[in-house]
């Protein structure tokens, strides 16, 4: 081997040493760099996971509070609702009241409606003895917001009404409004809740709120005592130990099959639709209606269900509105509605808001 | 240069090389591993972002929602916690029912609790004409859940008394017990809201619920029509268009300062407390009770606000509950409180019930 030859080959041979650590170096480099920049970028992700925990974890704190928050309101809105919806479930009270003309009609229709008002699943049944709709039971029900009520008006036969002067036992009341009611609630109401009843209130009785409590639950024909009634400061079925009704306390005529008030009792609806003839009527003797009523839906004493606490307490009184003392004037001038728009508002719904309804 | 010293030359130079070559290569392999393992790394991260961030839009989407919800129900729970805090702003009405023990004054007294027990900021006071407290007013305040009512019991001297025969206006009624009550109000309600009304309200007469709104913005004395009253359909002041009281339709008396019925009128508590000395009295002729107390409160004409749409509007009536005909037996036996457990009920609160108020 000459020197030159060997002068070339290491020459050759440390440029390819140089380039060969070169590139090795190059590489390195290129590798440092590109791991600086993987660490960065584990650093910047791993910054990143630890906020994204952070937030993570404070949407979860967020999430739970407004979950136990949620559940706090909806436990009362649920509770609301609840007896809103177990309210709704009760059976329904057909309440009929057989009304008429007369100056404290209006005082005695708006005490009532307030009163029946805020009672839940109460159906209330307005019929006027009356020859065409007038606009105060209308106005009345429209301005109380009744959720369920309905309005007649049926007038009793010429022969028999009574005068303003007449005792008013002397003719049977009531008779063809009551009538009116059933057959409504018989063509409209026929399919409705096994439990749902009918009672009949008249406008000027008192009804103690927890009366409607004691008809939700009757099968046939609840009943109860009535206080102040038949000269008695209590007329009541009497009831065995067994809890079965035995007799009544009323002494006058007790031979009735069902010696007691209008206000006394509240009858299955069912019973009513499966007898379609039963009804109240002019042909029946003073102080027969309920037993001629009763018998006519094949009822009996036994079938008699005590109510309010085996009939111990009172939760209706046969209260009566006193006739208003009015001048001879100021009567005559009712009676033909010769009235002032104040007057009218006293007694009927004033001439612009009868016209709107 | 010799061969042997170039082949040992070469040879260390070959070894130099080699170990260079061989670290280059070695660290580039570390450097290659821990690339590798760091860019699995940021995959990992990279993908535990993308989880986190899935999981960040989730529960924000979830607390977007439950926001939404909450809003929801805050709203509707805010509305009916606002309804409740304007009803508690409202200016307290005092009524005051002077009352009797009677037949009919537990089913009176019983509608008309159910009719104010739901009319806001109402303080009912009761105050009977009685030796001793009787458990009757207590009784039902504690069954409807009065949220703030007072009971008083007073008893009109002997001489002052009528019996069950007289007529009702022989004497005056409630003197002391109307006297009693506003007493109790310069005691214990003096300080109170400056739009606070004091009303006095029998206990037959008919309110219909518009009457209490007309009683929130009284700055003396609210005056309004009474529905059946003094003979006539309507008691009225009249109203001039400009607004101001200018007479009365009474034609009982017209002479009087103020010829209207007690239910007519409301009266600003302030003044009640400033005119210590004015009250009823038995020493004025009969229909002046209403006129010796307003004037005594130093009120005139001019001073008479009228409500109820300029008194075009009758939202009260003076009804009365007819006079139960008891047989004479039953009525010796209610004044004797000679009754039996279902005949106190009816009348008063049963043995039991009472004790244990």
């Amino acid at each position: 081997m000459n020197d030159a030859a060997m002068i070339k080959f290491l020459a050759i041979l440390s440029a390819i040493i140089f380039f060969n650590v070169f590139f090795f170096w190059r590489g390195n480099i290129d590798m440092s760099e590109s791991r600086t920049s993987l660490e960065a970028e584990v650093f910047r992700l791993e910054r990143k996971r630890d906020e994204l925990i952070r937030r993570n974890t404070d949407l979860e704190r967020q999430n739970h509070r407004m979950e136990l928050k949620l559940e706090h309101v909806e436990i009362q809105v649920r509770d609301l609702a609840q007896a809103r919806k177990d309210r709704k479930h009760l059976p329904t009270i057909y309440f009929i009241t057989p009304t008429k003309f007369r100056p404290e009609q209006k005082a005695d229709l708006t005490r009532l409606g307030q009163t029946l008002v805020h009672i839940p699943n109460l159906f209330w049944i307005i019929v006027e003895d009356a020859d065409e709709p007038s606009p105060l039971p209308r106005a009345l029900l429209k301005r109380l917001n009744f959720a369920s009520a309905y309005y007649i008006a049926v007038r009793t036969p010429e022969k028999m009404r009574m005068d303003a002067s007449d005792p008013n036992w002397k003719l049977p009341r009531g008779v063809i409004q009551r009538n009116a009611a059933l057959q409504y609630l018989r063509t409209n109401h026929r399919g409705l809740n096994k439990k749902s009843v009918v009672y009949f209130g008249d406008d000027d009785n008192v009804y103690d709120w927890r009366l409607f409590d004691e008809m939700r639950r009757i099968d046939k024909i609840g009943i109860w005592p009535v206080g102040i009634v038949g000269g008695l400061v209590v007329e009541t079925p009497i009831v065995a130990s067994n809890g079965s009704v035995i007799g009544f306390n009323s002494n006058w005529k007790p031979e009735r099959p069902f010696p007691i008030d209008m206000a006394a009792f509240a009858i299955n609806l069912s019973l009513i639709v499966q007898h379609p003839e039963a009804q109240f009527s002019f042909d029946v003797s003073r102080g027969y209606q309920e037993s001629h009523f009763l018998t006519g839906l094949g009822l009996t004493r036994q079938d008699l269900e005590p109510k309010a606490e085996f009939c111990s307490k009172v939760y209706v009184w046969h209260t009566r509105t006193e006739n208003s003392k009015l001048t001879r004037l100021d009567r005559r001038r009712v009676e033909e509605m010769a009235l002032s728009d104040l007057e009218k508002d006293a007694v009927n719904e004033a001439g612009n808001e009868a016209s709107n309804e």
